[in-house]
């Protein structure tokens, strides 16, 4: 029997929904539960959690990645000592909420670069509160670039096993627009065949998407996939890879999600990934820190703290999340030399 | 027992995969035909349809909108008489092709304003075949505009009883952009809750697209949302109705198709709406032409060339198509009211 992998979670913010999804995570279905699961966290949190779930388990207290044997319905949770037993209000924006989501990932990702585990799976956290905190990080992947010393992180979205990554992601539409180029297009196609690589696509089909309707229809409607797109898509069709486009965008991620023609697209601008992936399969939408020395899935989601603390948040991404952590883990040591650590 | 409506369908170009999607939409199913659908256009043209796919029915050639009673397994063919016995080459753009496409659609048009059928539903159309043919027109909208004396005609897509509108379409992205306007969006708005009241939401509930990723997350990544998308909104809420957003576009259409939460969307560009119904449900996604006094079911897909004449056509979208012109005829008067001919 191979053992399975372990994976450290963290909650995210400890007064969004952030905890009570990820012990649904690792109470619920659990023969369905392809690694195991070590939360990183206070203990408060995890039975705060529990509690507002209706869910009766036994938290075991860690200090150490000496973990103990596995048990059926023991959550174990590595203590990182933040908010002892302090009781945070839930859904509020709160400097120790963000001060125990800042060290949940530090430790989780320290055990990861330390190969104690896997990878990480991560929840929701509030940037309000983790500035509050002192953090001058804009989220989770800002901060894993500084903890790992990596450089280029990108995301890249999993749904049902394909991949979408982004060209350009948190900017304005207009300067998403202002940013394409050439040397733009060919990098974001040499990292998504990298990333395709490193997560299994040994012959990686990739497909870049269009920007105007259509393509732009020879000009027509926009020029940016003739001056651009085409030209960056035919030299790297020269250096033998498998990248076809620009394709009309109301094509390629129909092609890619029900019609298996690529392993990957590369998305334009945030939403045009986001929106193919989200209105296809919202709560199977997985994001995957590509960049890190270290293997890192998390949920898409926010922590909305409107539901926070009444158990009745979906835990369906987060599961996902687990499980494509789960699936990645044995790419972890091509993770660590695909991008090694700063 | 009420009578089934009757619509006229309009192969398209006739050496394209109109026809043949054409006469597998009446042949296959149709215990699932809650209309009954008359062909315009060429008797060979619908001959050599069943040829290729195998189909074995009877054409019956009409010459006047005095039906006799529909039969089962027998094809009613409004004769357009412009091809005669000529069996052009498949899947090649050709003047007489284009002929024949127009002619359909003057005739099937004229039928429907004379009240002879309840709607039409049309085929895929070449360009370059309609130009050749000598019509000035872009494409299907435009005519159907210039032949009903319509000036504001749109489209509105369909998907699975869910309605997404466009603010913009047929434009460059980065000339979308430019078009956004308090005016705009006021029109587009009006324009959306019109059409969805006269295609029976009685209460129409829609949602407003944001441009931006996060809907430009206050200002930080564009700022459409606030100088443009709000202050429309803002002031038709005013006015009473039930409009929210700008919503992210990555959450909105899923809530639209996935969570019933609104009636229908206004998409900002073309491929936001157009990514999300496309990814959603290939072809369960048809178009409809808002703004005629008549109505107007279509694919929204082409005249696919490369694999015309085979059978092998995928006749779902038209099936799709046919059916939303079934279920909408009942609206036909209303739609004569509201969007009176010119």
């Amino acid at each position: 029997m191979t053992q399975r992998p372990t994976l450290a979670l963290t909650m995210g913010d400890p007064v969004g929904i952030g905890p009570e999804i990820t012990v649904r995570t690792l109470l619920e279905n659990t023969e369905a539960l392809s690694a195991r699961g070590v939360v990183v966290g206070d203990p408060v949190t995890v039975r705060r959690a529990l509690a507002v779930c209706g869910l009766d388990a036994e938290v075991r207290v860690l200090n150490s990645w000496d973990l103990p044997d596995a048990r059926e319905g023991v959550v174990d949770c590595l203590d990182i000592a933040v908010l002892g037993e302090t009781e945070l209000p839930w859904g509020t924006v709160d400097r120790r909420a963000g001060q125990a989501a800042v060290r949940a990932i530090e430790v989780a990702t320290r055990a990861a670069l330390d190969r104690h585990v896997a990878g990480i799976v991560t929840g929701p956290i509030n940037k309000e509160a983790i500035w509050a905190a002192g953090s001058e990080h804009l989220g989770h992947t800002e901060m894993l670039g500084a903890l790992t010393g990596a450089k280029d992180q990108s995301t890249m979205f999993v749904v049902r096993g394909k991949k979408i990554f982004f060209a350009t992601r948190h900017l304005s539409l207009r300067e998403a627009l202002n940013r394409v180029s050439v040397p733009q297009q060919t990098e974001s196609i040499d990292a998504a065949l990298t990333a395709l690589r490193v997560f299994g696509h040994d012959h990686p089909r990739l497909a870049v998407a269009a920007i105007n309707p259509h393509g732009g229809e020879n000009g027509a409607f926009g020029d940016e996939e003739i001056v651009h797109l085409e030209p960056a898509v035919r030299a790297a069709r020269d250096r033998g890879v498998n990248v076809v486009g620009p394709v009309p965008a109301d094509s390629v991620f129909h092609q890619l999600l029900a019609d298996d023609r690529y392993d990957g697209v590369l998305s334009q601008y945030h939403d045009q990934g986001h929106i193919a992936a989200k209105t296809f399969d919202f709560n199977g939408t997985i994001s995957v820190t590509v960049g890190l020395p270290i293997l890192r899935t998390s949920v898409d989601h926010g922590t909305a703290f409107d539901i926070a603390g009444q158990g009745v948040a979906d835990p369906e991404t987060m599961r996902s999340a687990f499980r494509h952590g789960a699936e990645f883990a044995p790419f972890a040591d091509r993770i660590r030399a695909a991008y090694p650590a700063g």
